[in-house]
């Protein structure tokens, strides 16, 4: 089997499970507990909540736990219920759990351009008196592309500085949801600009059910849990010790290898591009002057195939890890089993949402053709990746691509 | 060591971590990805989830899995959201989870005797037409008192019919919080009457930061974490697997060795007793006269040390592997660190409130002093003990408890 969904969910290193195993056994002890054995525990707790908030350039305080991302994105969202008539921007194209969670307030989407960056301009136009909450994700979870935090803060600094001239009293806090940046991008929440920012132990080699939130200095947030007051009273509940320890080595293991795993990860996916480059589609067999007409439609340096084949994203402002990429016309869900029957394990968008057999809303967002949105994959590296299984994976794609391509020639 | 502090934390059993552990690595696949090796893992997630139910004779879609009990008790409250003005009742002795859940809504506290059990009269009191929401737990957390559940869904049983004949809508649900029940009580949620269950992996040899809520057929809950919509849209997140897998193996174990454990853990605890029972407290020491006196301010009764050693709750209605008792004028926090060093790890009550200096508030309920509420031990037995540890212990308790009574008379 040759996985390429690791943005869906990772292994547990070694590592990690070593990590974790003795919080289950003889460190079991609830860390609330008086005597010693568990105060240790709470030690050992309260110094992975520092290494994790370490990798991240923030302090072990800064940090609420929580079961996993969608909560933490919960958790953050809860930063305007304090303001009563504000508002909150997003994009189209954020997780489901983003859009689920403004939901609940009153929110306006912030345009995106065809790789899904936000539209910084359009930000500046809706950024209105009322709104106290940005929530853009580091990195979009379909299409890896990289969204310019550093300058969406600047922008916000400036919005500071002009409400505060004008005697509005309202904040505007930054949140992100760098669930699949942790091991791909150096995450600095000073650097960035970021108020809050959402963590996800599972994408990143950590375990499933543990997630956390970085809370900025003097950012109030209201809690959705309530009960024996434990993480500032903000989230309750017996802390999960083993889940916060696997979470800060998966963390801190990445962070030590995250440049030479990014230049791995992109020889990687330029294997697999050029691969999927050289696919044979119907395009080129077609009448010259009929495939000529297409093209001049589009895009002048639009690519012979283009009409078939489109990368998604761009990357520049891309993951590593990430290949996005569109076979219009070719029915993605029975390509995914095709390719599976030959042991490459790819997914067409979110598990969430690719289980109930929804359109993916973020290439939908991205102007994507309905066709263009059933034909596309979402493949992205990992740790179970090899230069050598990728280049197996990227021919068995190719040639997958190219049957399907043949079958719809026959019809 | 020997640990007396089950009612805190449980550690993992060698079956439940093995059980678990291929989830952490081969079996590691997002449960909503669309390949089969992620569907094998759904299945098992689906069949977990099944076993879990089966323990507290329920079937899997009727549980929501969450991160604790303590989300689970948030999320049950939510079914108060949907009847604006409606109040909920509850007992001043229940955990803060639930007296925290309940503060968001309006709430009426149910009273108690002096072990902890509810006051079914003045249940039946308080039970007016807006009372949307009775929780009460099953088995108490400091006392071990358990509850006569099916008397209470009795009388909801007996105000349902009586609203429906007067012509209120408003139904009446009854939750129960049974953390620390599974591992000792045959729960069968339709014998219990309840609406809506708590449960908690962390109690019962599970691993932390899992739980589970049933929710009978009809009873709505408004999701507290929203998102990709996994357990029935109630509670979305990537699911935990192997939380899950862990909390259903260490549920049927519990249940399969249900009532032999029961009676060992009565044994044990009849040998703590006995043992508590022959400590040599001051007042056997002291003027017969004065004595006397004392004795005849109280009950009858009343035995010759009661007014130093006091068992709380009552055996005959209390988990058999919870021993509550107060020692009057000794400083518990002190008695603790003394018997730790000893080796016996015991609790002053419930942990997360024991770690702020918190005084009991559950003692407090039940009517005991500032002086008996200071001098109280919770001991609870579970899989680390044998009777050989359990005598030792005993012995260690008694003795320093009788150390502990001299340097008071020397003072």
């Amino acid at each position: 089997m040759i996985y390429l969904d690791h943005a869906a969910a990772t292994p547990v290193s070694a590592k990690v499970l070593a990590a974790m195993m003795p919080y289950f056994t003889e460190q079991f002890f609830n860390p609330s507990a008086p005597y010693l054995p568990a105060k240790h525990v709470r030690e050992s707790y309260e110094s992975a909540k520092n290494d994790l908030a370490h990798a991240i350039g923030a302090k072990g305080v800064d940090l609420i736990v929580t079961a996993g991302a969608t909560e933490s994105i919960n958790l953050a969202f809860t930063v305007l219920n304090q303001f009563p008539g504000s508002k909150c921007l997003t994009l189209a194209t954020e997780h489901n759990a983003v859009l689920e969670a403004a939901k609940s307030h009153t929110c306006a989407l912030v345009a995106v351009d065809k790789n899904g960056i936000i539209q910084l301009d359009d930000l500046r136009q809706k950024l209105s008196d009322d709104v106290a909450l940005i929530s853009v994700s580091l990195a979009n979870n379909e299409l890896g592309t990289i969204q310019p935090l550093a300058e969406i803060a600047e922008i916000i600094r400036q919005i500071r500085q002009d409400r505060l001239q004008r005697g509005i009293m309202l904040p505007v806090y930054l949140h992100s949801d760098a669930s699949q940046a942790l091991n791909l991008i150096d995450i600095n929440v000073a650097r960035l600009g970021v108020d809050l920012l959402t963590l996800n132990a599972a994408k990143c080699g950590g375990p499933k059910g543990v997630g956390a939130l970085y809370v900025a200095h003097g950012v109030k947030l209201q809690p959705i849990t309530v009960g024996g007051g434990q993480e500032r009273g903000l989230r309750s509940g017996t802390e999960n010790v083993p889940g916060v320890i696997g979470f800060a080595q998966a963390a801190t293991e990445t962070k030590a290898h995250l440049s030479s795993h990014r230049k791995q990860y992109q020889k990687m996916a330029d294997i697999i591009r050029q691969e999927l480059e050289s696919i044979k589609t119907p395009v080129q067999d077609q009448d010259p002057a009929l495939h000529n007409s297409i093209i001049a439609q589009n895009d002048k340096k639009v690519n012979r195939k283009s009409q078939f084949i489109r990368f998604l994203g761009n990357p520049k402002h891309q993951l590593a890890s990430f290949i996005s990429v569109s076979f219009s016309g070719i029915d993605a869900e029975r390509l995914i089993y095709r390719l599976e029957m030959r042991g490459v394990l790819v997914s067409t968008g979110a598990a969430c949402a690719a289980n109930k057999g929804i359109k993916s809303h973020v290439l939908a967002a991205i102007g994507l053709s309905d066709a263009e949105i059933a034909g596309s994959l979402r493949i992205s590296l990992g740790s179970t990746n090899t230069l050598e299984n990728v280049h197996e994976a990227a021919k068995i794609i190719r040639e997958e691509v190219e049957h399907e391509y043949q079958r719809m020639e026959r019809k």
